[in-house]
């Protein structure tokens, strides 16, 4: 079974798991606090780290797990919004996108495919979340999909139950103003299992896992 | 840098890390307590799972995680003790040992190499705990080397101060007998930053990296 799993999703203690104000100067808005204690390095192993390995490390570690695509909103790929400007922007990464994989791209926008040498390829689709899911099961290859966020997207897959593993990061920051997570999601804890950790960091860690759908 | 590290080493509440008794039809010997909760489908990721995606599974995954060799005691490779018999023993695994790099066991009784389709190789080698690691190291190809126990070659790569990673996994059973991890380490935890965690399950994590030697 190929499930649809997200990771590291960063959330405050009022529930904001990124920033307002987006641009290109500034890709995490202000939301900085959420990403202080994250090391990107980990995503693909906690070889890739020389520092200490760590309960967090090891967790956000599960990021590249037999993953075969992911699905991201618009906001992750670019700060752009409306029709494409002819300004030749292929996402935040440069030559070598971290994702190693089909990106499907959430978008009323459609524009031609990116592909890059290190297998990262980017598809930009007007698509339901049950649509989208099923175009990235499709490019998975029978592994799992990453929804890759932002929260608004992860936001409109919860409410379409189709996530079935979602790994939050709980960060004890008040952010006050940002893109919320938990909208119109009320009960959704009955749907799922789920486990917490705390680390030496300050950080908690909850996997949410979907029970059978019976 | 390549590091030396240890993962998924269950210890019992009083010390043990192995059984007495290990034989043909009983390979963890009378120890089966240490392992009831681990699951071995995570150790090359989660993805090999369809039961929940649980801080245990995801801190065991971290097991195959940019390891380029692992050196092993003779023991987990096979019961026998003395000189190799003529009894075609290739192995607890079978056909697919679950290691996909060269092996190195140690053992007074060197034999020719054995290799397997699948990448794994095992290599038998008479040589100190800091010869060994620098063979594990050449065959590496940059990633870091497994120690891969059992405890008793644990105990002595620690003892010659050659660890720099252990992923120590506290099992609430007293077992009362077994192999001992901790023998003639005294103060070792002075070497060490050590994390811990405990699980909803019972386990209790202990990451331990070495502080810098220098």
């Amino acid at each position: 079974m190929s499930r649809a799993r997200v990771h590291n999703l960063f959330v405050s203690a009022d529930g904001f798991a990124a920033g307002d104000h987006v641009t290109f100067e500034h890709p995490i808005g202000d939301a900085g606090a959420l990403f202080a204690r994250f090391d990107g390095r980990v995503i693909h192993g906690v070889q890739h780290i020389t520092d200490a390995v760590t309960v967090d490390r090891a967790l956000f570690s599960m990021w590249g797990q037999g993953i075969g695509a992911e699905i991201m909103g618009r906001r992750k790929f670019g700060p752009q919004t409306g029709p494409w400007p002819d300004d030749g922007w292929t996402g935040w990464w440069g030559d070598e996108p971290p994702f190693l994989t089909p990106c499907f791209v959430l978008t009323h926008h459609p524009r031609e495919p990116l592909e890059f040498a290190n297998g990262t390829s980017f598809h930009f689709v007007d698509a339901s979340p049950a649509e989208a899911l099923r175009m990235a099961r499709d490019a998975a290859g029978g592994l799992d999909v990453r929804l890759g966020g932002g929260p608004s997207t992860v936001n409109e897959f919860l409410r379409a139950d189709l996530v079935d593993v979602l790994h939050i990061v709980m960060v004890p920051v008040v952010l006050g103003r940002g893109v919320r997570v938990w909208d119109h999601l009320d009960g959704l804890e009955d749907r799922f299992a789920i486990e917490s950790v705390s680390t030496e960091s300050g950080l908690t860690h909850q996997l949410w896992n979907r029970k059978p759908r019976g």
